[in-house]
């Protein structure tokens, strides 16, 4: 069993503190909607759909302090709610994603008393985190094919067990294969600023017993060049209709050198990751976040007082950079304009 | 007047250490060839032609403590403290050019008395010191028509004073720019694992007056996808005869992304760092550095306990990416086989 990432616990969310890791294990508690919104700023958690499930609970615990006694009343609070935890973080769509699951459980059920939607709403909560636990599952399943003995595969950030309830996308399917017995070698990008890969990934490959290298973001293609990398996975925070994916800053430039090395490049996201309502990547926000996040490394300066810094959060891949996308429906091959509608809308 | 990164004082060589920088500039001194070598292998002193200059002053230091009287003992002697030198730091050929030199200039004056002998290796030291700086200031009026108002140019690690005597090859081209009344905007990878480029490049440049950003090196791609890089221009350590260049870790990647996003990418290096002995990249030594270069930023540790770490100092970037060299001949398109040959040995 995985370590949960986040779990529900008799009114207090628990949450693992990313940014202690890997020094320390530790849980954070989460009483407030203001405690969610601040441990998804501040990347305690973080990962598409882990900061989509702390959402859904964010809600839960901002309704508690709904004083009015009316639905109208109620309503118009929640959507308060909803609009700040909206805010945290612009780029990833599984935090509106998750709050829309949330608004409409309460919609299809207008005029209820307040306490009987309250009780919907943690169950909504818990049905996010419980199914994400399936869909991550279930990914692995179908990812686990392009995963052979004795590969040399490339990943960045950190798309583990800590990126969702607790299994992974883009490691999910590592762990997947891992359990079947495969015997691979992981490298993993340190993914500077926040050396998600560094700190978290290479922590979580530990721990399963998957043999891996550290590496800087900038030796990947002198890797490629070398015939050392066989594939790359990523996951992805918001997949436009067309295929194009915004996903941690520098994603973009490693699917550039897959391509141009011929190596396949895939995304691993669930349903809930995808924005159908944007026909390209020009649509998605990109956040930019604080400059000491490159300047400053767990408080240690590196760069010379006063210099200007770009710290995007994300960057976006054009679709014609991934080879397939791996989701709970399957695999996505192009043509994506028609496949993701094909596969996610049609079927799924 | 640029600061001077290594100078000779009475018997002493004095250079600025490096790796207290940006918060401190301070000189070391060196007063043996064991502190040369030193100071080269722990980075105090870096860059291609910097390292070759400091080489230069290693044998001059080397030889003071030489005690045999005949030429025949000094000549094995001095063998031994070029071979010593020659092993601190593999890949650039710099060191081996100017230790070539300091040898060249003993074995023209066979049977010549020691203390006349110690005495042409110091002229030596410092021909090779005074040349480094005609050579930069050469280089940099060569290179100055590519750079224009208005542009936005990317570098990668130090190119600049700090790796030469105190002018630059890259950088040393956008500071000639910068006196001729030119305004642009320089992006500056930071530079992992040793972070050249946010401690070293953007402190130059700050104090030239230019205006510049750092960013991670995994950003340089998003950026160049938005149509925000004008140009690429880097510095080189070692150069084969076809134009192959092995140069900072990441530089490969970069000229990769160039190439897709159709930018011209320019490597600006000395006669001294081409090495026309060996055919292509694929001779040139990568050398690999200690782990804890990855794993540790100022002693403070940012991955697992016992993580592998794959550590190379440099990249080989393929020809084909390099748009032209600029040399203290002139600039040198390609097909570089031709043109390197004819540029730096029919005319040079």
């Amino acid at each position: 069993m995985p370590i949960p990432t986040i779990y529900w616990d008799d009114g207090i969310v628990k949450l693992i503190d990313q940014t202690k890791l890997p020094d320390e294990l530790v849980y954070i508690e989460c009483r407030t909607k203001e405690d969610i919104w601040k441990a998804i700023k501040n990347m305690q958690i973080r990962g598409a759909p882990a900061i989509g499930i702390a959402a859904g609970f964010g809600v839960v615990l901002g309704v508690q302090s709904i004083k009015g006694t009316t639905y109208t009343q109620f309503k118009k609070e929640l959507d308060k709610i909803i609009s700040y935890l909206l805010s945290v973080r612009p780029t990833a769509v599984n935090i509106s994603w998750a709050l829309n699951r949330m608004r409409r459980v309460v919609e299809e059920n207008k005029g209820r008393d307040i306490r009987f939607l309250k009780e919907l709403l943690l169950k909504e909560a818990m049905k996010i985190l419980e199914e994400d636990k399936q869909i991550c599952r279930r990914m692995a399943s179908f990812g686990a094919q392009f995963i052979r003995s004795g590969q040399n595969i490339l990943t960045h950030c950190n798309a583990g067990g800590l990126a969702t309830s607790g299994y992974g996308t883009a490691l999910g399917i590592l762990f997947y294969a891992k359990e079947r017995g495969r015997m691979f070698h992981v490298y993993v990008d340190e993914t500077r600023p926040v050396l998600q890969g560094a700190r978290l990934t290479m922590w979580e490959l530990i721990q399963a017993g998957i043999e891996c290298t550290l590496i800087c973001d900038n030796m990947a293609a002198s890797l490629m060049s070398q015939g050392k990398i066989d594939l790359v996975i990523v996951g992805g925070d918001r997949i436009a209709r067309n295929g194009d994916t915004a996903n941690k800053i520098g994603t973009y430039g490693l699917a550039c050198l897959a391509h141009i090395h011929k190596i396949p490049f895939y995304v691993v996201a669930p349903r809930s990751s995808f924005d159908l309502n944007i026909p390209d990547g020009n649509s998605i926000p990109i956040e930019e976040r604080d400059p000491e996040e490159v300047t400053c490394i767990k408080g240690i300066r590196i760069a010379p007082m006063g210099a200007n810094v770009y710290n995007p959060s994300f960057d976006i891949t054009s679709a014609r950079f991934i080879t397939a996308f791996i989701t709970e429906y399957g695999i996505i091959k192009p043509p994506f304009s028609k496949n993701i509608h094909q596969k996610l809308i049609e079927k799924g």
